[in-house]
């Protein structure tokens, strides 16, 4: 009666991180290249092109012993699903909502790191995210609750989805929104497109409107090169924060070696502060050398630079970064995926 | 040298629950069919009849990705064993106690979702249950600290068995209690027969007596429908509940249609605090419909109606329900085993 | 892709301490023959006598179903690692610290149970431990953050390893040292011999020196009875703890007759207060009786007695034993590898 697949990622890297100002410090760190994790999962076929299936992620840091998440195991995806070849896809529990789906796969460090776009969307500095959801869970990477339809393969190149949430009642302070989102796109010919809106609504949005999330991308895969290029944009209330991603893959002998410039600006008020004159940028090189098709070493290095009240660091680093200041980041890994 | 299995079950919802005068909440929720869980276990044969065994059950909420037991990753079940042919079963760690695994057999289902049992068995309001463990861990499904003997199969329909908890010298504000139970059954011809005698001490019962937990319960299987009648009672001090549970199991073509009805009363005083005119009434219905021996899709219906200062509500509803009102709930889900 | 070990150990037994005046208290505890686990591990081939490898593995409270680190669910190890057959393992995540290593091999009980070695290598009473670390977490065991070097083996019976873990800037009231430490050993002919030396730093040592684990110890299998002398001692600033260990493993029949003989002797001062006449003993006796090469019931008994303002115990007890009393435990118990 099981049918059970466990596999997952082991990825742990040395990190320098030096803040302006503030020296340096060292670190161990975990899922640079991707996110340490152990995975159970594994698919039923019914007959008649129906299956279903189940997926529990977990997220670790390895270089701690810890759950990425310390109340919830299954930070990554905890899902039941039911799905039609013909159909597509019916999806319940925690996921990916819209939005970070279409955006992530733009981000050459996928998303982590000292070089992840990760670092501009934060909570911090104060803006819509902040706004929104506090410092308590935000939907900018994943929804609890969720039901989801996910588009079936072979519709020409298209694919997408639409995903819900309950907010169950419940409020910002107790990590829960209500959200709707909705993914398309293409690809074919090495081109790619997509385009992805998710909305959230919780106690803080009641008065002011919801919070939405957007975004549009696409790539092209020019063999001798990949390039992306996508566009995110957070609106709340009066605050607006736009991002801007361009993202470059080389193959360079065995390995890849791939670039990133981000680009995080803010518009509008948060109450009576304008934030209008923060902003930061990010911009990362890398390079990862496979030993096998499971495991690569990788060394990255990453700058940040802030505008106005803006005070983004890569992670790792001093705490007391003042506004406007520079941080950088350098890390040399080693990932195998089991 | 490794011989596990690791299996476990799926099980998502969408429900809605109406409480009398407070709105409706919808939301995701885990485990309506059948509590999500991921198990590890194995046996290994000794020889001679004997064999050793672990298991390990975790609790999943499939909706957030959460462990159900914060502070317990393995909340379900945590034991190893030594078991012989003939003479039965040593186990030790955490398991279900005796009354508990008399009981559940009984509802129609399996004492989770909108119509199970364990609704009207809570420490709200106050009664044995509360009296003696207050908000803390109660010995009402498991008990941690246990060391159980199980009777062998192929005793002519026999079974039973015995469990004795050490209460570690802890207090209930800790989660600790003395627990000592037993259980009996006969099961043939169709018929099932069972009682279960479960006592638990701690410090709040060293001046007024054990909680004691006793059940008697039976069921017919009549091909045509299988049906079942079962008796719970919780006695603590001056304060008693009395727990009646009706269910039955309808073969409808390759489903199955389930009902229960139960009741709960309560008696006597919590210090000075007559209990005597609570009570509630849990009324559900339900269809399971299999799209494999492993896989199902379901919908339940319930609907609990107060007396006196009772305000148990389904689960997943508006906080507030007010003592003698009404709560309903409806739950169309998706269960998978792997 | 997948290529996962899953295993472990389910660990149980029934413990009654006795606490010198303060009673006795009897429970069900988890790991006394070896800490109950679940390991996740795999390892890649990469050719050319390299491998890749990863290595998870979580404390299991069988009694009670909880993780042993509420916080840490990995907490016995969490690595990534590449390792070449000649030039050894490059390792990194949180493992064991070098003195650990060296030290836990001549420990008839593995550091755990009524007779383990840990009994006395406590931050109670204070001392070395307890001025650095507090009752945070200490590296008396374990690092995280860590990066290793693990010679290779085949180099004519030596063996050895480097570890360095980062400080990570942060403090000992978060958990966080700096750590170097080294392990040199050889073992032939029935002798074994090893040294190591662990050195930790925090912000509690900034002005008075850092924390030094030194240890030292010899084995040799005599066929008849295998013995063991090691000696382990902790200083920092002017608080030092000595601690000596004789073991013995005994082959009786099928099973194992052990013994072992500990004693910690304090130091110096912390602050003003002279620590000098503080210490303890501890002596135990214990019999394993293997089922299979997997399974074992064994038996422990064991006493520690106090000098000075040292209230050690075995753990279980009563609290509040009284310095310089007695400590006395039994326990019985079934250990099974998975």
């Amino acid at each position: 009666q099981s049918n059970v697949t466990v596999s997952g990622i082991a990825d742990a890297a040395v990190r320098v991180v030096s803040n302006q100002d503030r020296g340096s410090v060292k670190s161990l760190v975990s899922g640079s290249n991707n996110t340490s994790r152990l995975i159970f999962r594994g698919t039923e076929d019914l007959g008649d092109g129906l299956s279903a299936g189940f997926h529990l992620e977990h997220g670790i840091r390895l270089d701690s012993g810890e759950a990425v998440q310390s109340t919830q195991f299954w930070d990554r995806r905890a899902t039941v699903s039911l799905a039609s070849r013909t159909l597509g896809e019916l999806r319940a529990g925690r996921d990916f909502v819209p939005s970070y789906v279409a955006w992530s796969r733009h981000d050459p460090f996928s998303y982590v790191g000292v070089g992840g776009s990760t670092n501009l969307i934060s909570a911090t500095p104060n803006g819509p995210i902040r706004n929104t959801f506090g410092t308590a869970a935000n939907t900018v990477v994943r929804s609890s609750n969720a039901v989801q339809w996910i588009a079936p393969a072979g519709l020409g190149g298209f694919e997408g989805g639409v995903l819900v949430a309950a907010g169950e009642g419940g409020t910002a302070a107790s990590g829960q929104a209500k959200v709707m989102g909705l993914r398309a796109g293409w690809a074919g010919g090495g081109f790619n497109l997509g385009a992805a809106h998710t909305r959230s609504e919780n106690d803080r949005t009641e008065a002011a409107g919801a919070f939405k999330d957007t975004t549009l991308g696409g790539g092209w895969d020019a063999g001798v090169a990949r390039v992306s290029l996508a566009w995110r944009r957070f609106d709340q209330a009066d605050a607006r924060q736009t991002n801007w991603l361009l993202g470059a893959w080389v193959p360079v002998g065995v390995g890849e070696v791939k670039f990133s410039y981000l680009k995080a600006d803010f518009s509008g008020r948060v109450g009576r502060t304008d934030i209008g004159a923060n902003g930061s940028r990010q911009l990362a090189a890398g390079y990862v050398h496979p030993l096998s098709k499971r495991t690569a070493v990788y060394a990255t290095v990453a700058r940040i630079d802030n505008d106005g009240a803006s005070a983004l660091a890569i992670p790792g680093g001093a705490a007391g970064l003042a506004a406007g200041k520079r941080s950088t980041g350098t890390e040399l890994g080693l990932r195998h995926n089991f």
